[in-house]
């Protein structure tokens, strides 16, 4: 049996990326598709534990490397537990987050390096490298002021950081992009749901068949 | 002001490294050389939450690399908040195991690999090596059956490891002994506690002046 494919949804706060992962596996499933929706940390209690403390409001003490590591050891546990055994039984995986979250988050805008975090995720995640990325594009502005409409979302530590840190998560999946166009599908998130639905769905059917 | 150093002690299960290590401190301390003892997570808050999702004996699913990442994330929590203040401030640090416990445990009796678990640790650790290992060489068969002469620790997951785990961490100290021989010093451990003491406690005070 073939390997399933394993296409994950990137981009910043605000999106869309997770809306429409929603979408796309609803249609898939309507038209008999074998696929499973997962986001890290994805119910895998180890990484839910590990999850706990890296947003722990107590925890702004939490230096950057620190966090890395713990978002690597998350993905690490979530892919074994969860990803893995589904792609092993030819099944699509369609992730919200994967390696290049921690690439344009941690390696570039808090700074530490992205060749450092390629290495650590390198290290975690082995020959699991997605098989397809979707970079939905959005300006910050836009970005946050969705999430702000959304009062039901509790705000967690990351939500506190300052415009100025999520300019430079979208530079650096920008630089992901141009570096990985091989890899990369870039979606302009701006556009209304419908329209981002729809490109989104193309671009899947054409990449699963 | 010069950096202090960084002294690390290092060994299997059962080795008396911490009780040497709790002399050495008693006896500088009385001898007014400014000095710190410290373990992992050592008290800081992070290191110690991440501690309890390693020790938890109900993890027993924790893949192997999971458990190397949240190690170095603790290890990296515990230098940045603990170790590296007081070496900056022209402290001696004696700290109970190290990088070199991840490449013996993880690295090589886990069957991780020694590489791989450095490449990690160097990205934790950075420029904070430590400027001297001690290595306390005990047999499994001696160390084991002095921890199980403790009747008041309690058990965690580790102990319940196999012995040929424990060979095999004995053969992995060993190894990286042969290869780094002027970064370590190696004793025998199956000595005498004062026997044990009298030869840490000469190789400290050469090192240190």
């Amino acid at each position: 049996m073939n390997r399933g494919k394993f296409i994950v949804f990137e981009g910043g706060e605000g999106s869309g990326k997770s809306t429409i992962l929603e979408m796309i596996y609803e249609y898939l499933i309507e038209n008999n598709i074998n696929c499973i929706k997962t986001r890290e940390p994805g119910g895998i209690q180890i990484s839910e534990d590990i999850r706990k403390i890296i947003l722990d409001t107590k925890n702004t003490s939490m230096d950057g490397k620190t966090e890395a590591l713990l978002y690597t050891a998350a993905r690490r546990q979530h892919l074994v537990e969860r990803v893995v055994p589904k792609l092993n039984d030819g099944v699509i995986v369609l992730c919200d987050r994967f390696i290049y979250s921690s690439l344009a988050y941690q390696g570039y805008a808090r700074g530490i390096g992205m060749s450092d975090i390629y290495q650590i995720n390198k290290f975690a995640v082995g020959e699991y490298m997605p098989d397809l990325n979707i970079l939905f594009d959005v300006s910050p502005q836009i970005g946050l002021s969705r999430i702000n409409k959304n009062k039901g979302r509790e705000v967690n530590r990351l939500d506190l950081e300052k415009m100025d840190f999520h300019n430079k998560v979208r530079e650096g999946y920008h630089k992901l992009y141009e570096g990985n166009k091989d890899k990369f599908i870039k979606i302009d998130a701006e556009k209304s749901i419908e329209e981002v639905f729809s490109e989104v769905k193309e671009i899947i059917i054409n990449f699963i068949e």
